[in-house]
């Protein structure tokens, strides 16, 4: 007998017949004598329903408290719905809410971040022996007002569930069937992993594998929560992601591409001592994220600074150097939007270290042109041209794992 | 400055206008310097959607703490979506589902009982100038399990907001503008009142004047909490509804017809000590609520005993009688549904012995028939044929209200 934590999102649950798939998965744990407590957010398209009715009504400063308040009735809705199917099917089941199964958060509604859980309730439900649904994404502040835990919200949910209550996994239940080497409807040859580190599907997440959010991967290793990434349509296998995992001679886990860049170039800067320590002070305090950074030089002795930044937070950078035009002196800032992001991760190129050549050399091979380069021990991501984006994910991919 | 109740049903919140429509009702009292609490339904038809999707999932036995919290969602979404409305219109203002608002409620689901409502976070809402939105029709019980209150529940929530609070006034908008002395559709120089009594207003709720809910009148009657019942369109004055009225001359106020009703006779019975009370002895085991009774002699030496129920207790009441066979001895028991009760109400013929000769004069003049009479304090009823139903009720109404 194990305790197994599941989790399905929206699309899982968005009609009758998927919402009896959920339930028969749900019942065929339970019925091998497990203990089966499941997250579900709230059915399809119901939050974005939901935010659209809210902005019908008020397009302007909605307060975010009665934002959550409104949300929250999605997954209640889900919750109940999918109860009622585990008891059309015969087992005990009782649906609660993210306040009833004992989620404590903060009061940063919309972003809430989860405090504690008391899990008073859940193991009670437990002893009962049903079958328990939580209604995920949602909790309670110390004022009594109910909250939601930002995108990816279900997922923070189970994980905190399962490192709660020290469950043996924690399922997290997507339309894919687990973590590929690259994006399978983009890369030939792309392939399943059996196996990945927290730290390598951190580095995977953020750079744009949609597969699981960074929050709930960050807390599955601070918990040491066994997470596994299937399919909630295919019975078969996922991926698991832990601690340590076999190393199965591959030096990389994926390769990912991710088009949220934009270059930021201030050229002509006149050089002087601390004219990079003003730029990225001065970014910092905009709280503007830097990523890859180029210094060249240019004409006439003047330097060129480049960096990447987030293309949301473009217009903010641009702001930032401009209101240094007082303290340091440069001909122009410029932006570029036509640049990808191309990163392979994996653990095991900390010990090898003709990796960074190896990749530099395939797309060199390619004639796709590097622009800049960053690093971490796990990852090394480089800036090319967008429109090589597909070109260049397939190289890489072929060098490493073809 | 005065503390009012509000209540509006789901179709005073049904869409964007008729959310800013009442925004604006909740508004104007807010800004005259009132404290407001407002308590409303879910919109429109969001509570039989609800339902509709749960039976498509379960359409055998949906626990009802389940159904409960699947329909509390509905609420859920209309109090946010008012405060929003009103945030728009630059009003503070909070809204709270039944059991942040306090309501404790014993664990009937489906059909609870508030046992009280623990005011704190209401008044300390007030005590920051808030308008206060609160979900009707729901609470929780001491499992802490979601509950809801059954038909008409956002009436009684409304009530016993403003009985624990010692509100001035509980005012319940509908979509008519007030009580009238018969239903104005169907009879001409029908009457807005003024001001009715709660014993007055309780029989024409019970007789089939569907506009305010019973349980909420009685409610109000024993906390003294005097309501309005008023139009969410129309601007202008509703009816009072409060323990004691000025009389205006008015014998009676009001004429109902209530069409819920089957005759059932016992045909043939023979006379034996007792024989009424075994029949109605019976009757009340089974749960049937009898209404009218008329024992008449039959051929031979037999009687006949007649008496209305409810119509959807007519196969019980048969059922009853029939399991007294061995017990006494009968030719047969007949139904008939081609009936309907006419009713006058008013607290002014307790004093007025000719009420009723006045009223039976009237519909001899017309030419119906009276069937069975049955009379109250303040109420008197006649059976009469159900296809003069119309005629009676204009006829009664002409000779006392005309």
């Amino acid at each position: 007998m194990a305790l197994i934590v599941k989790k399905f999102g929206g699309s899982s649950v968005a009609d009758k017949d998927r919402i009896f798939n959920v339930a028969k998965i749900i019942v065929d744990d339970y019925k091998k004598g497990n203990e089966v407590i499941t997250v579900v957010s709230a059915q399809g398209d119901t939050t974005d329903d939901l935010i659209e009715k809210a902005k019908e009504i008020n397009d302007g400063s909605i307060s975010k408290r009665e934002m959550d308040m409104l949300l929250t009735a999605g997954e209640q809705i889900s919750v109940a719905l999918l109860a009622m199917a585990i008891e059309k099917m015969g087992c005990p089941v009782i649906s609660l809410l993210g306040w009833q199964a004992g989620f404590n958060t903060d009061s940063n509604h919309g972003i809430a971040r989860i405090k504690n859980i008391n899990t008073d309730r859940i193991k009670a439900e437990l002893a009962k022996k049903n079958i328990i649904i939580v209604a995920g994404f949602q909790g309670l502040n110390k004022y009594d007002d109910l909250t939601t835990l930002g995108r990816g919200g279900s997922d923070t949910s189970a994980v905190a569930i399962a490192a709660a209550l020290h469950a043996s996994r924690c399922q997290i239940y997507t339309d894919v069937d687990g973590v590929y080497t690259a994006d399978p409807r983009k890369v030939k040859d792309a392939k399943k992993l059996c196996e990945i580190t927290y730290d390598e599907m951190l580095e995977l997440a953020t750079l744009g594998a949609q597969v699981l959010n960074n929050r709930s991967v960050e807390m599955a290793k601070k918990y040491s929560v066994e997470l596994e990434v299937l399919s909630s349509l295919e019975k078969k296998e996922g991926t698991i992601v832990k601690e340590n995992t076999k190393m199965e001679k591959m030096l990389i886990r994926g390769v990912t591409s991710d088009k949220n860049v934009t270059t930021i170039s201030v050229i002509g800067l006149k050089d002087s001592p601390g004219i990079a320590f003003k730029i990225f002070n001065k970014l910092a305090q905009y709280k503007v994220n830097v990523d890859m950074i180029l210094q060249s030089i240019g004409r006439d002795g003047t330097k060129d600074i480049s960096f990447t930044v987030p293309r949301e937070q473009s217009d903010t950078a641009i702001e930032s150097i401009k209101s240094l035009k007082s303290t340091i002196q440069f001909a122009d800032v410029t932006t570029d939007n036509s640049v990808t992001k191309i990163s392979i991760v994996g653990a095991g190129m900390e010990s090898h270290p003709g990796v960074a050549a190896k990749m530099f050399e395939a797309l060199y091979d390619a004639d796709i042109n590097i622009r800049m380069i960053t690093t971490s021990e796990i990852r090394i991501s480089v800036l090319i041209d967008e429109n090589k984006t597909d070109k260049a994910v397939q190289t890489v991919h072929d060098a490493f794992l073809g």
